[in-house]
């Protein structure tokens, strides 16, 4: 099982994955001041909540490696940086954090502190990411155990869950790699995911790089492959999940479930408790994003469609918790029924 | 609503649509010889068993034009042109019934009779064919009648079923053309129908042509479409179809199946007598053909995934009968338990 990381922060200089030229060519970006890493995020070099957060993290880094700390020149610094993705939440999140953080350590004598002080604390960030995907993993383990002893897996995914998105192993893909690891994995059906095309482009390079054995599948063999014996358990990753379980994910999701519930396939979501919205009732209250119809008509600079054919580019599906196996949190691995599980575990926190 | 074919005999030249440039070009390519004929089949101008049929049947009638009738030329020139697409079963087929047609005509006077019996012989085949569309179309609109009165229709399809495929208006897209004559259409939702796009490609263009509201949609958004009130009833074709109803289709038909049978939404299945297969006991018996993994991993000439990553392409699936709310031929609308509506229809032949 190989290591890799999309984020390095090594030797005050900060390397991030080209996602953008993925899976074709592999390619780092090297970073050594504020600017550089403005320009990343900008530029989506990196994506996914959590690395952009990181990203954001290790560039504030640099800036405090090549500038001497004024809280008044930090601040514009931090101001500056959130600009690269202005509707990134997660990004000002994170140079929130920091700036806190340096102020908190403003009378200290020395003047490395600041920049050694927030290295530690994207590293502390990573590992408590990893800790958590990790726990989850352990989760979703224990569940296969009781029910294929002595068997090697074939699990499904949709999307894309791992490394490239989280900088640690991920939520899905996180399980997916634990079971690697542990010498568990059969093959992964790797859904090609429509129309991002995110699992065929990202999925399938992350577990080319863990050198997990996969296969890419387009979505309309999901019932093929269940029938015919080839899929012992589903995971998928969660955008948002709500007080009875019902959760938002990309579109795909929920069809996948109805599928997996008609052949008695179970079928697990995996998110941390981050991702939990309990102030939401059901999967109606979610809106769901309209995407361009290009992606759908065009592939890169070909036209598929007619130039006249409109179509139709939902993002996002609603999965009814009533399809969901269990839903795993670094907590627990919750049962239905969910409006119970979810609530315990926010109560008792 | 407008009236096209992609197949045109007339003056005595056949013109073939060019599917090969859909959508993007819409190019007429114009036969005057047997060997015009032979070559447009060969490089794949025409698509789908019926229309190859129907383009052999008016090649060996260019070829009564230029040529004098003589048995033994006329036997080479049949085989020449089954040696244009070997493994087509329908070519083969209907060069064969020509050959038979001529040899019967032998002892005739008139000298322009072959080629004149040889048209007549395709249009009326183009002719039955339309006919027994049309037939299972009324039975699909009687269909839904009792169901959606004074309502507009949204029906989900997938793959390619009309003109491109059948020379008539053709089975699943023979519905919705009869629909749309009725202006009974609100929306139809293509299926892209991944790997080889022939929704988006094909279904989209026959769409335009017929001036018939739709948009395009990738496979995981039924569950989205369906749970949103989307879609009244779905109809698609069919490759083969055995004596318990388990009917074989383009991969993702059973998977929408099993999606519409969850939110109680009408699938049917549309495919003339032909198509049954009533040696065959249940869907088990079908053989599913595996289609080059680059449909997958490739775009035209665009590397889409690792190069190093697999995929697994199924081109069909099998649709179980018991997920068919009805299997509409040219002969009635056929309902569960399909055992028995089934082989009520051959033994009363």
């Amino acid at each position: 099982m190989k290591e890799f990381s999309p984020i390095i922060f090594k030797d005050g200089q900060l390397s991030l994955l080209d996602q953008r030229k993925l899976p074709v060519e592999e390619n780092f970006i090297h970073c050594n001041t504020l600017e550089d890493g403005f320009k990343a995020i900008k530029d989506m070099v990196v994506r996914g909540a959590p690395c952009i957060g990181y990203s954001a993290i290790f560039s504030l880094a640099l800036w405090l490696k090549n500038n001497k700390y004024d809280s008044k020149e930090f601040k514009k610094a931090c101001l500056f940086l959130k600009g690269a993705r202005p509707t990134a939440v997660n990004l000002a999140f994170e140079v929130d954090k920091v700036y806190s953080l340096c102020e908190n350590l403003h009378d200290c004598e020395d003047e490395n502190i600041f920049y050694k002080e927030v290295v530690e604390f994207g590293f502390l960030q990573l590992r408590e990411s990893e800790s958590n995907n990790r726990a989850m993993a352990r989760f979703a383990h224990e569940e296969l155990k009781d029910r294929y002893k002595n068997k090697k897996l074939n699990i499904l995914t949709h999307c894309n869950t791992g490394f490239l998105a989280c900088g640690s192993i991920g939520t899905a893909l996180g399980v997916i790699q634990y079971l690697g690891e542990q010498k568990l994995i059969e093959n992964v059906w790797v859904d090609e995911t429509r129309p991002y095309l995110q699992g065929s482009r990202l999925t399938a390079y992350e577990l080319t790089k863990l050198e997990i054995p996969h296969k890419i599948v387009v979505e309309g063999a999901a019932s093929h492959l269940m029938s015919s014996g080839l899929v012992d358990a589903i995971f998928v990753g969660a955008d948002r999940i709500v007080s009875n379980g019902d959760t938002a994910n990309k579109i795909g999701t929920a069809s996948l479930s109805i599928i997996a519930k008609y052949y008695n396939i179970p079928f697990y979501v995996v998110a941390p408790k981050s991702s939990f919205d309990i102030d939401s009732n059901s999967g109606d209250e979610i809106e769901i994003e309209l995407r361009p119809e290009s992606e759908i008509t065009n592939y890169r600079d070909n036209q598929i469609s007619p130039l006249t054919s409109e179509a139709f580019n939902p993002s996002f599906d609603i999965t009814s918790g009533i399809n969901i196996t269990g839903i795993i949190c670094e907590q627990k691995c919750l049962k239905p029924p969910y409006l119970k599980s979810i609530k315990e575990i926010f109560n008792g926190n």
